[in-house]
């Protein structure tokens, strides 16, 4: 986990929540991240992170990252100015071929493209390193911007022009080893989905394949905001895109057309058998044990992370604003002062500093200029999982009116039950 | 400290050392850096960060973050891509004004620029927040990519067409409050450089300055790589740049010309009073007690992350290779396994095993096709602070040998020592 400040007062924060968002937007999940100062939007498929979206995408990033480290995952960072001799090798330069390229130009007119994926530039360079069956196998991945020039981007945070992705590619030295990577990582990708909490509405999908198989996998995660459409077969727990929703392929998977059932979906991940596809015409490959040379095999595995913070807010928001599960929260618990009685006031701090020392992740709303209906509004429109009320009544009752996002009614605890509470995760 | 993996065996990690940099390649850090495996060149001025550079850019960049943090910094994410009326403002868009500028097209033909700098886009940003004097100080900032078209880019990670730089911003409500936040930040940049190792050869150097105040300031690093020249007074710890050496300016600050010694320098971060040059023109202003509406004053702080790393690589590098400080080195320890004997081999396991486990960071050469000479000229190339032998006379002598990088010779410590040793960071 990145450096982060553990306690931030409101008051001291520069972002404020809004009554609408911006008239052209017309996504729920940017319109509710703007209205809630996470996001500020700077152009269509373009935004701005403000502090809150900030933590929020940065915990997203460190629970991928947990997990591709998990499974041999070592990260680089690759860059958005790309030459157009690496992209011409498999003809993916032209406008023609890929119509999401952004250009820019060098002083002496050369054009550069800006990275929409990073599959030619890898294995390019990875010609420098990789000679020998010792080298491998490899799996590197970033955690990075790309660049992709969209017609339209009307989805909020969910199709940006600019966004946020990790991409991790594995070389190996045969078909059989990519295809067990493959498997351990489609296991790694629900782990991701289900730390970030929607796992429980996110299917291993199938789709079409290539040369090297006859099927890649989406990770599609069901919401009427979704951009696809899936099929599901609810027992099997399978499900197929539009693609691949042939009467041949369905009933090879053993699956009637009859049982399934159509949801609109968000793909929050893709992983992609390339084979030789890319590292044949770059000439990467390698000398085995007898001496002979072999072509390494490739496949691409992506989580859109800007892409994934915005279905995390379309999947668990409801009509008074967003719900973050724990994991990717800003803050553990949004402190709230109630009233301007100074002995409440100084006893809100107390209990701030208190958790803050202790290590609890903490928002305080110690605003004095604005109403309780206000600041309670503000605490469901932010979404963090705890409210914890402090007002005269509480005090009097002998402490802090705690409750959940997802509850109606609070309960009142003493400070030492509340950080004994979020120590332990119990809640 | 973002999630990063205690432990890489060099036989599993894809980079190698390399006799030679690219023939086009002239400057030291980017050379070292490259023969080292820690960057793979682009193009002139676009490197990729391979693992271990990847690492200590992290490390170099948490540094950063504690240091902005712990003075009121709260970090955010802006964009590269910026629309052409947020520039104009300032008359900051033609390429007359900005001879760095990259740009790009939308598909139905808007120009964009991408970012060398977030100035108006922030300043821009900020009016939809800030209203009142309750709104004020704050000081928002980024660790983030930029991108400027140097018509020449010749000195390798320093000078990048695209690089990561910190920028933070100071908003304050009068230029009193601008004065003390520049002082403090002025403080918080020495303590960056310091804890970077580079701190003794760093001054704050007086630069020309705006309307808001006489002098800017640049942190000046004394090398000879470096395209800067600055006078120093050794005796009073200032320096000024050629800019401000006018008998005029020297009298004011009580320096004799004469006591002036001249020298190279890398700029590796530089602060700037702003004050309302940027806010008026965009009309951010607040409101103060009185109901009065007034200027918010602005102060701009950057630091170039990438180049801070190639400037270690110049100044810390002898002529084996880099010396990096403990505090931004890509592992604590480089563990180097001698031999094909499988007792010592498995003992190097164990003793790699015990670091990991203990949370070192080790970076393991297991590798059993490179003789001794190849592993320890390689460990001096890449330069983690202390190396770690295990071999079969190491482990006749009870233990294993220990040697700094800056030492000559080593000496044979039981693995409970070494332990020990790095746990207490007394090395």
């Amino acid at each position: 986990m990145r450096s982060m400040i553990k306690g931030i007062k409101q008051s001291e924060l520069f972002t404020k929540t809004r009554k609408e968002a911006p008239a052209d937007e017309v996504s729920k999940n940017a319109e509710l991240l703007i209205r809630a100062g996470f996001v500020h939007k700077e152009m269509a498929g373009v935004y701005t992170y403000l502090p809150l979206g900030f933590r929020v995408l940065g915990k997203i990033q460190d629970i991928i990252r947990e997990e591709m480290n998990g499974i041999g995952g070592v990260e680089m960072m690759m860059t958005a100015l790309q030459k157009e001799e690496v992209w011409k090798k498999v003809g993916r330069w032209s406008d023609e071929t890929v119509d999401v390229w952004f250009k820019t130009k060098l002083k002496d007119d050369t054009t550069l493209g800006l990275g929409f994926t990073h599959d030619e530039q890898l294995v390019n360079l990875l010609t420098e390193y990789i000679s020998s069956y010792k080298d491998l196998p490899i799996y590197p991945y970033q955690i990075q911007t790309k660049f992709r020039n969209e017609l339209r981007s009307k989805s909020g945070i969910m199709r940006g022009r600019e966004f946020v992705m990790k991409d991790l590619y594995s070389f190996t030295r045969t078909q059989e080893d990519l295809d067990k990577f493959y498997e351990e990582i489609k296991k790694a990708y629900m782990r991701v989905y289900t730390r970030c909490g929607i796992g429980h509405r996110t299917y291993v999908t199938f789709a079409s394949g290539g040369t090297f198989s006859q099927y890649s996998h989406e990770f599609q995660t069901i919401s009427e905001a979704g951009e696809d459409n899936i099929y599901i077969e609810e027992n099997k727990g399978i499900a197929v895109n539009e693609e691949v929703l042939t009467d041949e392929n369905l009933s090879e998977m053993g699956i009637k057309r009859e049982d399934l059932v159509a949801k609109k979906s968000i793909e929050v991940g893709n992983i992609f058998k390339q084979g030789t596809k890319y590292t044949d015409p770059f000439g990467l490959s390698y000398t085995d044990e007898e001496g002979n040379k072999q072509s390494v095999y490739m496949g691409g595995y992506g989580i859109g992370v800007t892409r994934l913070m915005g279905t995390v807010v379309e999947v668990l928001s409801d009509d008074k604003g967003i719900i973050w599960p724990e994991s990717i929260a800003p803050f553990s618990v949004h402190l709230l002062l109630l009233g301007v009685d100074p002995d409440v006031a100084k006893e809100a701090n107390i209990v701030y500093e208190s958790l803050v020392s202790e290590g609890v992740e903490v928002l305080f709303d110690d605003r004095t200029d604005v109403s309780a209906g206000e600041k309670f509004a503000d605490a469901d429109l932010l979404g963090i999982p705890l409210r914890a009320v402090v007002s005269a009544r509480s005090v009097k009752e002998g402490g802090i009116e705690i409750k959940k996002r997802t509850e109606e009614k609070g309960q009142i605890v003493p400070i030492s039950e509340l950080i004994n509470l979020l120590k332990t995760k119990i809640l």
